[in-house]
């Protein structure tokens, strides 16, 4: 799973039936320490997560294993927003 | 998924059986404020895109969760198309 | 999908039992212009594509959605043979 | 799968249903010789590893093959902890 | 499927259950010529290859389409060893 930051939204009038009902939100993978790093990508929220929250993204058939999302053309859900990162027994990064 | 612009459209007269009668367009992944990045790629059209949408594409398992592409050897469909994006509040792309 | 060129062809004497009897073609990933970019990779031929043919490949699970290779372990096939790619409504690409 | 090396632990207070119970430690993918390199991710551990573990990952579904991580919105497990690796006959890196 | 070489041989005493009792070999994915290219990578083995073997590997999904590797938590198998490979009608690599 990709340690990622919510950067923004995507509103879409016309979507795939399946996708109708779901937040799309705009995210860029980041390291461990919450610097972002490349491209922005678009995922489900499954977790009420908000712009600036670090977040951890599910890729792939990881995707559709909710309710929310089975049987959806998506491939990307965000499935839990980061409290605090830990290295080497350090706190790198911590929600503020 | 990947925020990605329509730029074209791919003509095929042979095609594995179960490709026939798809719309195969040709993409490139953008960033959020719609500037292209990465190759060129092919998608499944769902949703009636045109040349120059911005969209959403999904990939992977994700292409086939509809009628049309079941059992399909395919691995991209457009979900949607974006109408504006939104970044830290602000609108940073909008539909013309 | 990707959109590709034929360049060769694999002889394996080896291989699992459920890969024997299929045709393993050695491509390179292509611009939409038909510029050969990326490394080289083997796919299954669905629809009997030559050397030097324009194709799409499909990647992922999407590889064993026929008959001829469900429940092998491949993971790539041609599933089309390219015939012209439009771009901006401009033929970009067309097959001699 | 991937070489990777264990370098910290991600605490998620809000996770989705079924994240829950599960220890998401953060990895970066080595070479044989297990040096660093590439970008940092989380997998589910099923192995019981520790900070500082070379470990195998597997991605995809494959992080889906286990009990604890049927059904689970996640992409990646830690399958196995490496003892020693052997290249060209020679151990390259072994646990110490 | 990649093209890659059997560069060596990964040994873990700690596995996932379902992991146990396979062999599992380093690879570096090669160019059509055999020339080597990439991160090292693990996969499972199918088909008794060798150190020095030039060989496809499948992934993802496809690595778990055979009695060995159903249900495990492994994403890359050897599925093949390479006898020789033609490019535009010439003969580029030939195992010796």
């Amino acid at each position: 799973m990709r340690i990622a930051r919510v950067i923004g939204e995507t509103i879409a009038t016309i979507k795939s039936d399946r996708v109708h009902g779901t937040k799309l939100l705009i995210l860029r993978q980041t390291t461990h320490t919450g610097e972002v790093i490349g491209k922005p990508y678009v995922a489900v929220d499954l977790v009420d997560a908000g712009v600036g929250d670090l977040v951890l993204t599910g890729h792939g058939s990881a995707a559709r294993q909710t309710h929310l999302t089975k049987e959806c053309p998506v491939d990307a859900v965000i499935a839990a927003v980061v409290d605090h990162l830990e290295v080497d027994g350090e706190v790198v990064f911590r929600t503020q």
